[in-house]
């Protein structure tokens, strides 16, 4: 077999498809996000503006972070060369999965080295150990949580985005005393809704399901402590198992979920995706750490969060953007055509110099694909005019969004 | 259900086979590798000779890593707020890349959150994406590789370990127009042997089969520039796809595959392990290539490392410790009974301050439970010899080796 005439293929079909994806290549810089370089691929540098960023609220610049990480490789270097078991746990690993246990009122915590892996693994062990195991998982859930149900091998019932009946409807169709766990999300991510924490507890709980929530979006966010929309609507402990991630509010990287110490210890006892690769570096840990420190006794920084969002959405209205509403910090303006999204997007960063990366499938279906904008407690009204006035010139362009208008 | 008492019973479970596993807290020590701290359940810290570590050259707490790493916090911050496609790609990521490529000759790289991610999404694309492919497997690949090939859903054979007459009866059974892949180690990580690259490639080159090579407990140590077995059996071209990690001889952390340019397209395009998961830091990608550039070109590491493990293996050897032999930096001392096996390592991190993590199911079989002893060019010639008097002690106590002496 000729394999690179096959992969050739493999990718013209993909670019074809307006599917091929070519990776803008920044340069972040400490002190002035959301300001960043564009290597333009002619090899110049460019000052652009962030519009897409999951560092919601900057802590990837944050100095007491960045403070922490220095300190942490002056003292304990790089790598921890080693898996958790074999040399690879550090004291900072430690003092961090108590903070997450805490964060979320839970009495364990366990990292991993993203949060992709925390679901494969959480989900994974649970739906595998558990004997005839059922779960029901939200029609949106992330490709990780869908991962980890996939290897899990337990069977699965998909229950309609958000839709708590219908949830009730399939767990009454399946044996009482089967085990059951629930898997959903606070903020999905591509649409910026939110899911009825409280409603779909209720349920699980009338059919004695453990419940696990994926806070990705929402953790440091939402919450009088940036616990999340589970400590917003004040459930936390409704849940059996919160995973969360380090790299998007908390601005660093990692994964965790936290839980009932038995289940965080099956977890870390049988989670090939975590038993056999290398920990995380302490520093970066230390690092998460000193971030959920400062995030979770900083309100402000998620008020002035909210209120960027708040600005930013009122803008994009007034200007008759065709975004998706939604009750979260995300915003998602619909362009309903990848080449038409990929085209929008360049002509905003090579006209504009801003930078918001165009979603396409397989992220979000065919039609639906978008711009989907995050403002940060950086973003300031002044940025916000800038994007909202290089939409309407790219728009005029391109002709998007004259029929849709704004999508209820 | 009672899922409480389910997992409590599970963990009972595992506690009286021996299987349960405690980590061991540490606390690394930049610039005094491999001293660290041990942090006593008791409370507290001691200083201890880490002997379990694959930080294999001590690059950990390397100078110009660690300086690579602060620079690059200061200009660049922490995290980078993004999946690769969504504003996650940083120039840090496309040096690496291109730094890795070179390392083993080949076209391009890609670089994951860890080498277990990169097995998943290398073996996963290639396996799933051929049509009606078939994968041969070594009998004693890693996790991440088998878990990558299970994910592929493709055709799996397995042959004997080493066994490249096995691998050609295999192949031969299969129908030559079907796409094949040959996956396999080069140094394997528990028993230290090294496998035939050469005479696997002659016979996947028979069958005109992707050769896939995990180089994970190689790079960095062997060749002249550090490219692995492969480089030191100047074969690297005959693989089609070499992978390895920046969690070991390099000292951070992180994954990555080489080769091809269209191959790792398509990895790069299809693997939702690597699509839908948030990039590594900036400053941890700095921090590897600074890394590999100093590996690249210090030969003299290597060989101050080949010095300390030789020396150590006429020790162990001296002292009628029952090793396996072995022709790789992994030295093996086999126990062979799982309680033995943890008590061993016990008491020598509380009577004689060393560190040997116990090595049991299902790391490796049950009958084979080990202490897998890894010296670098930090462990002196004094240090050895402490190391095994206090073994000496150990096995005068606990009596095994009596019997087995050395393994061939
Ligand atoms: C809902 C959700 N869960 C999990 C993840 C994975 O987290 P991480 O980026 O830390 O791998 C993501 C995306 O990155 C996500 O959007
Ligand atoms: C052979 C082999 N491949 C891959 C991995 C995974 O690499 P990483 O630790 O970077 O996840 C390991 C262990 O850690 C390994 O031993």
């Amino acid at each position: 077999m000729d394999y690179k005439a096959f992969f050739e293929s493999l990718i013209g079909t993909m670019k074809t498809d307006g599917r091929y994806r070519t990776f803008i290549e920044i340069e972040r810089q400490a002190g002035k996000f959301p300001r960043a370089l564009w290597h333009h691929p002619d090899g110049t540098p460019r000052q652009v503006v962030v519009w897409c960023s999951n560092d919601y609220l900057g802590m990837g610049q944050n100095d007491q972070v960045l403070s922490a990480m220095h300190q942490s490789i002056d003292r304990f270097g790089a790598g921890t060369g080693g898996t958790r078991n074999i040399s690879g746990t550090n004291r900072q690993h430690v003092l961090l999965e108590r903070e997450l246990a805490d964060l979320h009122g839970k009495e364990a915590g366990l990292l991993f080295n993203s949060g992709w892996i925390s679901n494969l693994a959480a989900l994974g062990v649970l739906g595998r150990v558990l004997p005839d195991c059922v779960i029901f998982s939200d029609a949106l859930n992330h490709n990780s949580m869908i991962e980890g149900i996939r290897w899990s091998g337990a069977e699965k019932h998909i229950f309609r985005h958000n839709d708590a009946a219908h949830l009730d409807e399939l767990m009454a169709s399946v044996a009482p005393d089967r085990p059951k766990i629930v898997a959903f999300e606070s903020v999905y991510s591509m649409d910026g809704d939110i899911a009825p924490i409280s409603d779909i507890c209720d349920v699980a709980e009338k059919y004695g399901a453990i419940t696990y929530l994926d806070e990705v979006h929402a953790v440091g966010l939402y919450g009088s402590t940036g616990g999340g929309v589970s400590e917003r609507d004040g459930v936390s402990d409704r849940l059996t198992l919160i995973e969360g991630t380090l790299a998007k509010s908390f601005g660093v990287m990692g994964g965790y979920v936290t839980g009932p110490d038995v289940l965080i210890d099956a977890i870390r006892s049988l989670a090939p995706s975590f038993i056999f690769s290398s920990s995380l570096c302490p520093h970066v840990a230390a690092g998460a750490q000193a971030s959920i420190q400062y995030v979770r006794t900083h309100p402000d920084l998620r008020q002035r969060h909210q209120e960027a969002v708040r600005n930013l959405k009122a803008l994009l209205k007034e200007a008759d953007m065709p975004i998706l509403e939604s009750p979260s910090h995300i915003l998602p303006l619909i362009i309903g055509d990848a080449h038409m999204c990929r085209q929008s997007s360049d002509m905003l960063l090579e006209r504009h110099g801003i930078y918001v990366q165009p979603i396409n499938y397989p992220t979000v279906s065919r039609g639906q694909e978008r711009l989907r904008i995050t403002a940060t407690p950086f973003h300031t009204p002044d940025l916000a005019e800038q994007l909202v006035a290089a939409l309407k010139d790219v728009r005029d362009r391109l002709g998007w969004g004259s029929k849709n208008k704004t999508v209820a």
